[in-house]
């Protein structure tokens, strides 16, 4: 299976150019689009968005990670070995919450050596390089040099919202292991309690809870938290 | 064929992990994004858009239905054979209007086994389910118990706008049959005659037509019934 | 492979019903989403967003293309080989630019013997004409009849904006071959440079590009040209 996770917008020119690229190479693999919406050029959104939207997928998995607005500069070439599944994209901060959050984590810069555009290395680099680890089985095949990862542009969490989802409820990088269901979140000066569901609480009502991918969310049940609390992307808040 | 058909948003973080799911347990089968755009929460809508937008799917299709408000409480887990289709889904009203559109309907309700989420039972219950139901061929496998389904939430047809296409026409919950092409609709105090397509108009003007799966729909030719008359979801209607 | 590209919206109820006719009828095949977000009804945004983004496809393409606002009226159905790729859909112009730009080009109109809805012909015709094509590998499955082409309802290249992606970046119908990189890009007033990437300019400076698909592209590095500029569909602009 290969995975998609970006900044490109699922409903425009560029995703369906990486589908062309891995249908034409591997006709018979999964290509599975994780998400294509994070906010454009928001590199750090997707940093902890990424372990948390693909540590439920099987280890033989290959992501494609690309947030990218540096394409065309020095930024080098990654690709990560993280619990047994590969992430290849970027070397521009994308990978460093990853780097923290998962039990086994390589990183390896490599040189592509084929003919690029300038401006579209997700096709003309990434997707074919994850169609070759795809293939292979391993990155011997894109010849990647170990890479040492004890700087991070990114901490292991994040007191901010940084996605809203298709019902506005707010998406934050902080793990909801992190705090007890008795905590309370202060955000835009109103102080939130947990619930387990959305059924929990009467319509309207706000809550937080530890979503199914293991972040706190801040929601609203049934009409999202972005409209009712008025939230924008990189509100943060305190824990109590 | 696995379809899905969810108040989801096509282009986010959930779609895509309906997919990883399926093609990790059935990596052959076709996945059909059929609708991922219901208006959040709206059963009702998504009740009157399903006999609709599956009856021309082949009789072997699975497909996952979730509208969810509930989730996490303790609606029950339904699956409903309907004219050789299988739908599976909560039980929240969703099947009510396809049991009165198709000629031989069955619902049963079931229990899953497995470790879920409290928050996403499409994911956890009702697509792991449908890839057990499209492998088996049969219900069997789910071991559920017939439902009677004497009464519903929501009558056969809706004199009312649901949904909003792409182009801004107005999809509403009343079957074509129901009403003869000399029939007139008056809604917003505006009366719209019959045309049977867009081209039989001039640009600008609004007509009303049983669209291509079966309901009226009601449109502006190259510009939208929903900025030309100032539509809004759940606006009604009479039939003259 | 089957590529689609539409003005229907990704997002929707009617790519779905697409993508469930190509998996019925070949359950192996490859179906790439292209593009569906082509303005509504702007054949000519779409006859030059065809060929630049299609170029790259493998010889043994079939792509459905439908921008179709007379659907249901005597516009005939065309399938026209160019370069080795199959192209599908009305002939009310889509295909002009395409038959320009490519290296052999011919164009065929075909009956289609079915039975269909009055308004969904993407689904009634192209689609199943289409995956006939794609499995015979010729369109003599089709019975066509060859058409001229030598009148043409859009000229080679536009100086106009047809797209805005998902960065809100604005591509043009104008190829990157006509212009060389000293030229310079006039439009709301604004006199822009050229620019070889995004990441050679500061954040917030507008630029021009030949795009990876070899269109003229007006840009604003992270924060896209539509805002920063305030253009609109069809803004046009000299080159100097």
């Amino acid at each position: 299976m290969i995975a998609l996770f970006t900044d490109f917008g699922h409903d425009g020119l560029y995703v369906g150019q990486l589908h062309a690229v891995i249908s034409t190479a591997l006709p018979e693999i999964s290509i599975v689009d994780l998400c294509h919406t994070i906010p454009p050029h928001d590199i750090r959104a997707a940093a902890y968005l990424l372990p948390a939207y693909t540590r439920y997928l099987s280890p033989a998995s290959v992501i494609v990670c690309v947030v990218d607005p540096g394409v065309g500069s020095e930024r080098p070439h990654a690709v990560c070995k993280a619990d047994g599944r590969w992430y290849i994209g970027p070397d521009d901060g994308l990978f460093d919450v990853l780097g923290q959050h998962v039990h086994s984590f390589r990183k390896y810069h490599f040189q592509w050596p084929g003919e690029v555009s300038d401006s579209f290395h997700a096709r003309d680099i990434y997707t074919p390089a994850a169609c070759l680890l795809a293939e292979s089985g391993g990155s011997d095949v894109l010849q990647g040099q170990p890479v040492e990862t004890d700087k991070q542009r990114f901490s292991a969490d994040l007191n901010e919202v940084i996605y809203f989802d298709y019902f506005g409820n707010a998406i934050t990088g902080l793990r909801g292991t992190t705090i007890k269901t008795e905590g309370k979140i202060t955000i835009n000066s109103v102080t939130i309690n947990h619930a387990r569901v959305f059924s929990d609480v009467p319509a309207g009502d706000c809550f937080w809870y530890e979503n199914a991918n293991g972040l706190v969310e801040i929601a609203t049940n049934q009409s999202g938290a972005r409209d009712s609390l008025g939230l924008q992307l990189g509100d943060s808040f305190s824990v109590d």
